[in-house]
């Protein structure tokens, strides 16, 4: 069972009578940040399109940046859950637990997730905010605040230029041995780049 | 003046007569890789449809991929200069003087040069190879050869996804602050984990 497959069980044993619900959410969210951007749409819009009470998308999704992960990006996870990963453990291995959690996901989906976002990301500025708005604010830089760096910002982008370009080269563009070698290797040649850019000197 | 200027004004000084010549060749590799891949264009059938002796290539491109590198990636310079510049220093700031040359560069144009490559990557496997050919055979694996590196396959390939990631973030998706600091910040900001990836351990 894949990582999704897993993720949507969960949900189903949860709550199985709420899945149209969160479907009806997933496509109204879908078109409303297509037509309005991602500052623009409303949970209050989204919800009224999938004629839903507005406190759905809080209770499916987190809020708007989960419910903006999960339709336009189409990630399997919401920030809040991944970000309590990524802080369980301890911060000198942020950097590796990171690399862990996103190559996990990714691999998971055959990769096919990430080169859509980059797509969409190339063409349209919309889904660069977004990405921004949910990768680097809700992920990076929240963790930033929890282990108390400083430079949250400039590190919070760095982090970013890691995470993207290691997407690219394993799942868009497929160069090896980066596309093919497993998960730990990927982690231990990577996972202390990314701890530099979160924990240590930055000049 | 900007370093494209330099540069061009440099070839115009060494031999203004043959600008045509250049820029024919340039029209017709665009034409040819386009149609062909980088595997099936034939220097020889680039310089027969620009109407010039095939070891034009060799004196204006230093061969195939400088060509390539110039016409369908539009880089302003070919792997052989730029590698020169490269293992000219310590080999322990190699990763600083990689990032100011290609932030140097990539300025230089604006970024628009990059954001166009990434589209065309993205879109086109043609050009994911022909970027593979470029950047991490030419450039980074021969760099590497250079140094004395062992696992070169794999570094050459964390390099790259260290530089598509600088390049996305600076350049296409415009993150802040990333996107506005000066280049030697970017330099002490990137430099030490790009020179991990070419001489420290990855395991």
């Amino acid at each position: 069972m894949t990582l999704v497959e897993q993720v949507n069980q969960k949900r189903r044993g949860r709550r199985a009578a709420g899945e149209d619900t969160r479907a009806a959410l997933i496509a109204a969210a879908r078109e409303t940040f297509v037509e309005k951007g991602y500052d623009g749409a409303t949970v209050r819009a989204i919800a009224a399109r999938a004629g839903v009470d507005a406190a759905m998308v809080n209770h499916w999704f987190g809020g708007k940046e989960g419910l903006f992960a999960q339709s336009v990006l189409q990630l399997p996870f919401d920030p809040a859950e991944i970000l309590k990963r990524l802080v369980d453990g301890p911060v000198e291995e942020a950097g590796e637990r990171i690399i862990r959690t996103f190559v996990g996901v990714w691999d998971a989906t055959g990769g096919g997730t990430f080169a859509a976002l980059i797509r969409s990301v190339t063409s349209q500025q919309e889904v660069a905010n977004a990405l921004k708005s949910f990768f680097v604010n809700a992920i990076f830089k929240n963790l930033l605040t929890e282990i108390g760096a400083e430079q949250r910002e400039l590190r919070a982008t760095l982090c970013a230029t890691q995470m993207v370009g290691l997407g690219i080269v394993r799942y868009v563009v497929h160069f090896e041995p980066l596309a093919s070698v497993d998960v730990e290797t990927v982690v231990k040649a990577i996972g202390p780049n990314l701890q530099r850019y979160l924990t240590g000197s930055l000049d």
